[in-house]
Formats: C-alpha cells, sequence, structure tokens
C-alpha cells in the first residue's frame, strides 16, 4: 500500500481516486480554495459537484488549510490542477517535496519559462524546484485519451504516462493500473506534452467542421476528417521541432486524444459557434459571459507563438503548420472560418 | 479537354464527375446492369436514385449495352466498382483499354489472387491485363476520407491518389483537381490500399465503442479512442508487412479515412448493434434481411487471414494485431463484444 496525494479536487483528480482505491492504496484527494464545496461534498457522501457522481468513500478528504496533513510522507504526489493555476499551487506544496519522491501531473497545456519561452508543463515544475532537489526528484506526465467521469465507471482506458526517468513512470504505472485504466510507458515527456497541449488547439478546428454542417445544413466529414489528419500532421512537426519523438504522436496523447476531444467537450463547441457563424471575438464574448474556460482559447495562441519561436530558432519552417496558423487567424484575427480552413486544405495539396 | 470514362455509376462514380465537370472535361459515365434505373433517372434530369442529388447535366451517360461508345478512346477510365464486381467488370473492360491508358480505381477491399493468396486491388486488375499490355498501362489507387455525397456540393476535401508511377498519379490529379477536391500523390500503392481495406474492418470496432453506450447508458470515449489509436497501430504493422510505408498510414488513406469511417455509415452502424448487445450472428442475419451490405464485415475476416498469410510468410507477428483478432472473434466466432474489446485494450498495455 502506498501513500498517494492528490493536489486539486476537480474532475480529473477526484477521478483519479477511483484506480488508486481500487488498488488498495490510501488515498488523499486535497482541494484548493476553489474546491472547498467539493470537499464539503465528497466528506457529507454526496455526489461530487462537477461530475455529479460519488467517489470512492475510502478516500481521505483535505481542506485548502490542511496542505500539510495531506501531502507529508507522500510515495506520490499527483498535480491535478489546471494549467494556469500549476504553479503557483506547486508552490505551495514544495515544503511537503522530499527525496526521492515522484510528481505526476494531468494538466494539460503551456507556460511561460523565466525567460519568456513557452515551456512545457513539466518543466515548470522541475524549474521552481529548489536547486539541491532537481536531481532527487521525479515528474510523471500523463497523456492520452481518458474523460475523467469515464473512470468512475471503469470504462476500459489507455492512457500514456511520461518520464525522463522510465522506473518513475513504471512505479506510478505499478500504483494506478487495472483492469480498466491501462497505462503504456515512455520516455518521451517533451511529445507526450507536446500532443496534449496541442490537441485542444486543433479540436477546435474539428468543431468548426460541424459548425459548417450547422450553418450550410450539409455534412462536412470530408472536411473534418482532412483537418484531423493536417493536425496530426502538425503535431508531428510541432513535437520533432521541440526535441521530442512521434511516438507520443502516433499513440495515445496524439492520435487517441485528439479523436476523443474532436468527439465532444468545450474546444470543440467553440469551434462549434464560430464554423455556425459567429466570429471568434462573438464566440469569446459569449463563453466569457457564460464563465466557461476553454483550455483551446489559449493554447492555439500558445501553440503559435510556440511555432515561432521554434521558426527563429531555426527548428521549424512556419509553412509546416498552416491549420494552427489558420486557427490562430480565425480565433484572434477575426478571419472567416470556412474561408480559412478551405485556404489551409488547399496549402497542403498545392 | 480530356476524354474521362466512369465504370460504374453508383456514390461514388456519379459523385466523381463534378470535379470533372468542374474542370471541362467530357465525361462519360456507364452504368453496370445494376445501374440501369441510375442511368434512366439521369438521363430524366432526375436526382440520382443512391443519393437523391442531381448530378451535373453535362455528363453523358450510357446504359449496360453501351460500353463500346462509353469506353472507346478515353484518355482515363475510372473503375468505380465495388470490390467484389470489380474483376468482373473489369474484363469486360478490357478490349478498350489501349496502350499508354491511365485506369484508376476507387474501390477498396482485398481480393483472391490466383494463387489463392489475398491481394490488393489494383494487383487484381493488373493480373486480369493480356502480358503484352501489363507494361503499358498504369493504375491508380484512390485512397483517404471522401463521402461521396460531399463531393456534389463541393465540401473541402482531401484525397490520396497513389500509383507505382507517380507520372499517372499526377496525370490523374491534374484531371480532377479543383479548388475543394484536393489530391496528394504517392508510389506508396500498397499502403494506401491496405488502409481503404482495413478502415472499414477497424471503424466496426469503433462503432461498438456506441454500442457499449446505448447498451450501458453511459459514455465510452476513452474506449473508443483507445481503440482507434490501435486501429492506426495495426495498419501501420500490416502496411509494412505487406511492403507498404508508414505514410498512407498518418495521412488521408489510414487516419484521415477511419476518421470519417468512425463517425458514420454501415460500419460504424455494425458494430453498434452488436456492442448494443446483439451477437454478431444476429447483427448479420439481420443485416442480410434488410439487404444491406457492410464492407466492413468481410474486411474483417479478409484482413485477418491477410495477417495470417503474413505470419506464414514470417513478416508479422499476430501478437502485432490484437484488434483484428478479436473483430474477427466477435463478428466470426460470436466472442462477446465488451469482454473482447476490454481484453484488446489489457493485451496492448500488459
Amino acid at each position: 500500500m502506498a501513500k498517494v496525494t492528490i493536489i486539486g479536487a476537480g474532475a480529473m483528480g477526484s477521478a483519479l481516486t477511483v484506480p488508486l482505491i481500487d488498488n488498495g492504496h490510501q488515498v488523499r484527494l486535497w482541494g484548493t480554495e476553489l474546491d472547498t464545496e467539493i470537499i464539503e461534498a465528497v466528506r457529507k457522501g454526496q455526489p461530487h459537484p462537477k461530475h455529479k457522481h460519488c467517489i470512492p468513500s475510502q478516500v481521505l478528504t483535505y481542506t485548502v488549510s490542511e496542505l500539510e496533513q495531506a501531502a507529508t510522507e507522500a510515495d506520490l504526489i499527483i498535480m491535478a490542477i489546471t494549467s494556469e493555476a500549476l504553479g503557483k499551487i506547486f508552490k505551495r506544496v514544495l515544503p511537503y517535496i522530499k527525496p526521492g519522491m515522484i510528481v505526476g501531473t494531468v494538466s494539460k497545456g503551456f507556460e511561460y519559462g523565466v525567460d519568456g519561452d513557452i515551456i512545457i508543463l513539466p518543466d515548470l515544475l522541475e524549474s521552481l524546484l529548489p536547486l539541491n532537489l532537481r536531481p532527487e526528484v521525479r515528474f510523471v506526465a500523463v497523456g492520452g485519451p481518458c474523460k475523467a467521469t469515464e473512470l468512475l465507471w471503469r470504462t476500459p482506458t489507455g492512457v500514456t504516462y511520461a518520464s525522463k526517468d522510465i522506473q518513475a513512470a513504471q512505479y506510478m504505472r505499478k500504483l494506478l493500473l487495472t483492469n480498466e485504466y491501462r497505462i503504456e510507458v515512455t520516455t518521451d515527456v517533451i511529445g507526450t506534452e507536446a500532443c496534449a497541449a496541442l490537441k485542444n488547439a486543433y479540436a477546435v478546428g474539428l468543431g468548426m467542421a460541424e459548425g459548417f454542417r450547422q450553418k450550410q445544413g450539409l455534412p462536412f466529414n470530408n472536411t473534418k476528417s482532412a483537418l484531423f489528419t493536417y493536425a496530426i500532421r502538425e503535431m508531428k512537426s510541432l513535437s520533432l521541432a521541440l526535441g521530442g519523438t512521434i511516438h507520443p504522436v502516433y499513440g495515445f496523447p496524439g492520435i487517441g486524444d485528439l479523436e476523443v476531444t474532436g468527439e465532444a467537450g468545450r474546444n470543440r463547441m467553440l469551434g462549434e459557434v464560430i464554423g455556425g457563424g459567429l466570429t471568434a471575438s462573438q464566440a469569446i464574448a459569449k463563453m466569457q459571459a457564460e464563465q466557461i474556460t476553454v483550455e483551446g482559447y489559449p493554447a492555439i495562441r500558445f501553440g503559435y507563438n510556440l511555432a515561432k519561436q521554434l521558426a527563429r530558432d531555426g527548428k521549424l519552417a512556419l509553412k509546416e503548420i498552416p491549420l494552427l496558423e489558420g486557427l490562430y487567424n480565425v480565433l484572434y484575427q477575426d478571419a472567416e472560418a470556412f474561408t480559412t480552413m478551405g485556404s489551409v486544405i488547399r496549402k497542403y495539396t498545392s
């Protein structure tokens, strides 16, 4: 039995308790100040307010003031925090990080490093560690198609754990692997993280094809699958330019996660309303009014700026990413979606 | 202006008239004995009975007895015939095949060669040519995500033309390329054809995940995207074992066509009713009663037997294709779908 602390009690943090409890571990779920209502509901045996399902009763719960009790002597800490808040919350966890500890992260996105360049999230976490701890702490990034709620009812699921130290990935895998929650491991952290962040951006494009259908009253399956193909191709270019490999792109983090993200969810929905006729400005204003955050929106800007950064460093040519550029033009320059996506497909085949 | 003869007036044959007419070519559409009603409707300016849309009025139409007039002096002949009938119909076209001619084929599937081994369709066509013509006639295979009806309303579409002679593929591309119908070319005929045939098989598996949803009242997105990822992985193994490359697998014929086939259509529907609780025997009987043909059903047997043939020749290990084997067990041995697919995912990650 291992002691596992999950930092963040949102949908994914709470769902990961299921395989851990199934494997008989001690599971401590800590809620941030935004999760107080969640922790209270779970303590009363009520459904989780986010996904409306109960989590296993064996889970130990901790409110925001109880971080020390939650994190002390953990064998594994899993950061289940949105990408924007990840660094801030990790700083609060730092006092409880001990040499030899393994830290998992399920956040998906990019961040700015100290020099202003865009970096992947495990590198952000590592940069926050005190220098003496850096060689002693190993990070494991989680990628692949995994809707949190489906973990709760034990849907057959396949994900990828990536760590520079394969033994760290294997250790985390051993703690979480069940009959239904299946895990592959890789040392390609860069490729895994690049896919995890970028698929949200590309899913907005897939949603646009659904929006064209609604607006024009005809299906655009051909267009959607062409964009899907290009999205994978561009993820490959970006992963390679960053120093990653093709393997995560053609596995769970790339193909798999793009498939699930393109089927449903908020990223696709944002694309849908734009494809359906709203300008991006109108769509974003509408979402902000409804207090809906869509990861794909900042991911498109991060991705495009990352591509420009890689081009500046001679690692990528911008003509390798016409779809990402087209998405940037639609989302941040109010370019017309149908014309832009048609032009992307023509660029690829000219 | 080129003279292009389309053999077969079904959904795809009739839809390909659109880019050809848009480019100002002379287009001759010949109907088999099964297409008489179609040709009559088109001649009267009525909608095509299959897809209920009108095709361009400039298309010249020919009934089954008018093959000579249809095929004489064609610059390009496009075979748009179901895979089962392809060889039989091509034999009737043979007298009109002249040296230097280019023959395109949009059929997707496998067939048995003269030695009883499974072969790809362009090889079937080539084997039917008189020996003296073989060096003189070039074949172009069409792969990629292309719903026929979407060609009619000029949806942005991307496909792949594959020929051992890249100039033949480029010639056919030049005749058909429009602003909306976009074409990449490759010399990898084997990989393109393997994907084209196998995606129908794997789409049945994706449909099963949709069926689980209906039966259990919960989504199985994680399962579907894991199966999607494995399908691409197995197409890669099979393409390489056959002597093809990875490129079509990771392009339109593989990723792209699997995406569109998994979204809708009869292959997915077959999987859905089985995932929803019917045994394969029941599902097949039901479809036969309704006179519905599903390409994925024979494709699963062809694919699995092809894998065994490749294993016999030392080119593939059967453990590389657990999903295809699982699909064979469900479709041809009445194995239970949910258990089998769960077991496939475990095999991959054990």
